[in-house]
């Protein structure tokens, strides 16, 4: 399959040409920018020295021209843009007949209200909004998945929670109290965008968006839970750690909690940790989800950790990749040896 | 006054030192660390290069010659040393008529059953932890730690935590559901020796001290509430930031959330932070502990953030030494101008 | 004495505002920044949390209003601006009688060649140029300081090298070769403003400005050598260190080179280290240069360490202004007991 | 083939035993460490927690019993282990017939003299000393790697410098003076042992080893050209770059730079930064060298990294296996698109 990455000057958009290039069974056939943010012709690695001599494409100018090309040199297109844009284009691109894997947030809730509340704009294509599907890989139907026109690329921080949330609320286990979501980022979850606020000596650990950030409804929507999410902002360039504070129902067992959990014990890319604690640089460059709990009474803590780029976003769009071909999802996310 | 300070080449212990040295009412009468720990003269300028110049004290074994130099030469004895080690020195400080400034947890708890289950030992000086005060300075009495013997300077986490959460707690604003306190430390809170858990590469953002950390004790005895305390390590050397969740009673409004801060509101070393969040930069190298607060329905986050070796440990044994003294609290803490 | 500081904004600004608000004998008569870079009312603290409660001042557009209150309640100006700026502002402030304090590279140099070569542009004010006294504390004749109307307080580089290197070259102990300067800075030096090498997840150590650093001619100048000067960006935000290999003259002993150092041993903000080496932490947020060197037959090197916002910008402006004022050159930089 | 790892614990040896474990032609026979560091059953995940799910072996102890294993198991054995042991080591090996690549300095030097300047000890074993193939991979006979019972893998600072300086003095364009290498590495390169100079809150850019260090005459020897190596330990955690220093013979064009330089232009990990400067951060996790220079009259700037535990010594390793089976070098190092 022929992939067209657009936004690839960004931290998620750079990292998926990278996972796509060394695919067996994808191709790279363009990488992406706005014409706006190209004062002249760049290649990727002139970002990103890392991938000199093993990525060396032109970040392209999305002109008209780039449109046409897109139509006859690909099957799947990647938007790894603002949602704002992703809105704009991904309809043009379905209307091509191309499958779109949207790593935004602008197909991932259900309505309008929640996009007005939480992103601040109403958005225009309700009916498209219907039709995408949730990429959450492990959970969603692979069918759905496989059929769907549109992919909605799950957010980082709702990846990390969702897996290690979901088995514990299917299983019926939490009481009906909020679940509290204290969630620590990397900085490239900030974007590479030049701002003060990820100025090398301005980063410090610190709360933000509290009560109203965007992944508090995604999380919800997808949970079917109420949830108060915290994110913040830690000092290290990669990965996420959520540490869950869960109310379970009364006389809840831990052998329940265990039980619940074993609904993930051969996903690939999930890692439970028995008595170990999960820990960002355990993490890092890895595709994997790592969760481990410890109990005491009707309180339940659950840690989460992910690469945001990674299983947070590119990773993630990988496997839907996968699945929409007929793969195992975590094809070539892991070493031959280790995929299934 | 003179003061000794014992365990001065650890973290807090050197801290404590360059505070006494910079005081105009205190002499640094000498610093100690153990017989065992020193293979060879040494300077505390050999273990930390910045004091080259500004404290030029030699490390001094604590032999039998050490305690009749500090029978006669010191009015303050600062323990910063472990609690097993602060136990068996603590009276026979006291026993000469020092009065005695401990850092460790050696005397914070109140009861011998709390010393088994959280600090794994049976402590043997029951009369004297109940003659111990708790020197959290901005809440105890004055005339108590003025009259006392023997000051338990609190814990890092508790002194963030409590600071915090008091206000609330007196107010009666708070349900009786656990306080949820997501706590993350900077490495020097791990201390100054060897391990490979400290170790520059192996320093990655994770939990610990799951349901038994030793500050949940401490922290539930001074605020008379339930917590549910987890701490971190975080990769940055100083500071720790808290960010807790408070159930409210229902109906309680902003007005009386702010109405309990008010307490704080002339306290020197405590920054009310009206619409900011605090952050580990903002409180480093600084005596301070920085508050916030917001509020949806009877959700309260609370974010509490200091130095945890300056309002965490040095600086707040400085505080309980001015106010022994008759000074205010805050004397050489803060530039001249700004001190009341 | 009144202080303005004019660009407080900045690192070196806010570092300033900070030594002048805690001096006993300067008065910090107004922080201000350019009125383009002002869309709202800001304190300094909002853009540096660690000093709210510290040093509350609100930063003032340099509106013509500016310029008469400057006129009337200031003593001394402080440039913490762009050099254009500075050469602009300069002879402003001396029209009004004001003594200023430059701590850009604006009259650094002696030549419009030099700006011409290394700037990038045509300096307009020569004879300005020609009363500038270069502020290299240690060195300088101190009348001069104190008579001049205008100081070029060094830049971080040349302030780590020259006090490394002059006692060598003035005591005649060098070959007429190149020195090679190998030097390390701290993300501060970059400066606060929004820039995509300056993010967190982009800061790497790397070279730049390799043979045409603008420090290259200061240093020459005021060493009386030829010197080949390589920066770097370093992963750290504050501090400088400076590896500097020298090719002494034949037959130079290491007795010679000890007594040519033995100029700098009783300055007080010089600390030669007699075995140890220069570290980055031992002079973070200290007003020291930290020296050492290693022999081996005529191959010297030289260590160097200094804070680039204290000692190589900030507190070297402090020198200054304490020589202006007759006071020891360190007032107020060390505690009171370590002060001569 | 069959790999057995010895000193599989370390930075080194696991990253090596990650390397082989996804190398389609070598199999992971078995992963060693000494009895006296296992205290208990111990995974390679138990301390890496990345490695979980990719690499699940257990660290064996070098019993007895463990040499009677790797007679039967292995075909190439890999010495991470600290040169003294590698020295014991090595013969029993190769007396099994084994094939032994060492990544220690045991086998590097060609003189005992050496060996008791730089190790400060007597080499025992001159006779496989002088057998040992140096395992410069881009640089050695591919028939001599192929050929020797004991491949001495180069060193990390080695690696860099000779790679970048090689071509230089090939090409006789080098001045008989001191070349002077000012080197930086990552924490790794320090190892994994707790020491409290890699404690989090400890280092700092420091330079160490002046004039002494190891690495001098590793460098010399295969250079064939006198330097003045000085390490320096960074604050980050991988990778090493070098900033060379080089006094070119008289009227040495810049053409005559570049063409020495050709050699190395179709060596697949080694990269030739036209008109870019080399980053930690663009070799971090790759198995590459990257060289740039600038050139002013005389004077040659030439700057290289690597990432210290691949390129300079897991990557390094790898690639003198892949030669001995009679693959290219890279083999499995780069992606399959990129490999030749």
């Amino acid at each position: 399959m022929k992939v067209v990455i657009i936004g690839a000057s960004g931290y998620s958009g750079a990292e998926l040409a990278s996972l796509v290039a060394s695919h067996n069974k994808l191709t790279l056939a363009g990488i992406y920018v706005s014409e706006a943010s190209l004062d002249k012709e760049k290649y990727l690695s002139d970002l990103y020295p890392q991938y000199l001599g093993l990525l060396d494409q032109i970040l392209q100018p999305l002109t008209s021209n780039a449109f046409a090309d897109i139509q006859k040199n690909a099957d799947f297109v990647c938007l790894c843009t603002d949602h704002k844009v992703s809105i704009e284009l991904a309809p043009i691109f379905i209307e091509m007949g191309k499958k779109v894997f949207d790593l935004s947030g602008g197909f991932r809730l259900s309505s309008d209200e929640d996009y007005q509340k939480y992103y601040g704009f109403s958005h225009q294509n309700i009916s498209l909004l219907n039709q995408a599907v949730y990429g959450l890989a492990e959970w969603q139907n692979t069918d759905d998945i496989k059929n769907a026109q549109l992919i909605a690329v799950p957010g980082c921080y709702p990846t990390a929670a969702l897996n290690a949330l979901k088995p514990l609320v299917d299983a019926n286990l939490v009481s009906k109290e909020n679940i509290i979501i204290n969630a620590v980022s990397g900085v490239t979850g900030a974007g590479r965008k030049a701002n003060v606020n990820t100025h090398f000596c301005e980063v410090s650990l610190a709360a933000y968006g509290l009560f109203n950030h965007r992944h508090t409804p995604e999380i919800e929507k997808y949970l079917g839970h109420k949830v108060l999410f915290t994110p913040h902002i830690g000092n290290f360039p990669r990965g996420i750690l959520e540490t869950i504070y869960v109310q379970l129902k009364e006389n809840v067992t831990a052998d329940q909690v265990e039980k619940a959990y074993d609904c993930l014990a051969d996903q690939p890319l999930i890692r439970l940790l028995a008595n170990k604690i999960p820990t960002i640089n355990g993490v890092v460059n890895k595709p994997f989800v790592d969760i481990a709990w410890q109990q005491q009474g009707s309180q339940l803590i659950v840690m989460s950790a992910i690469d945001n780029l990674l299983k947070g976003a590119s990773g993630q769009a990988l496997q839907c990749m996968n699945i929409s071909m007929g793969l195992c999802a975590e094809y070539s996310l892991l070493p031959k040896g280790v995929q299934e």
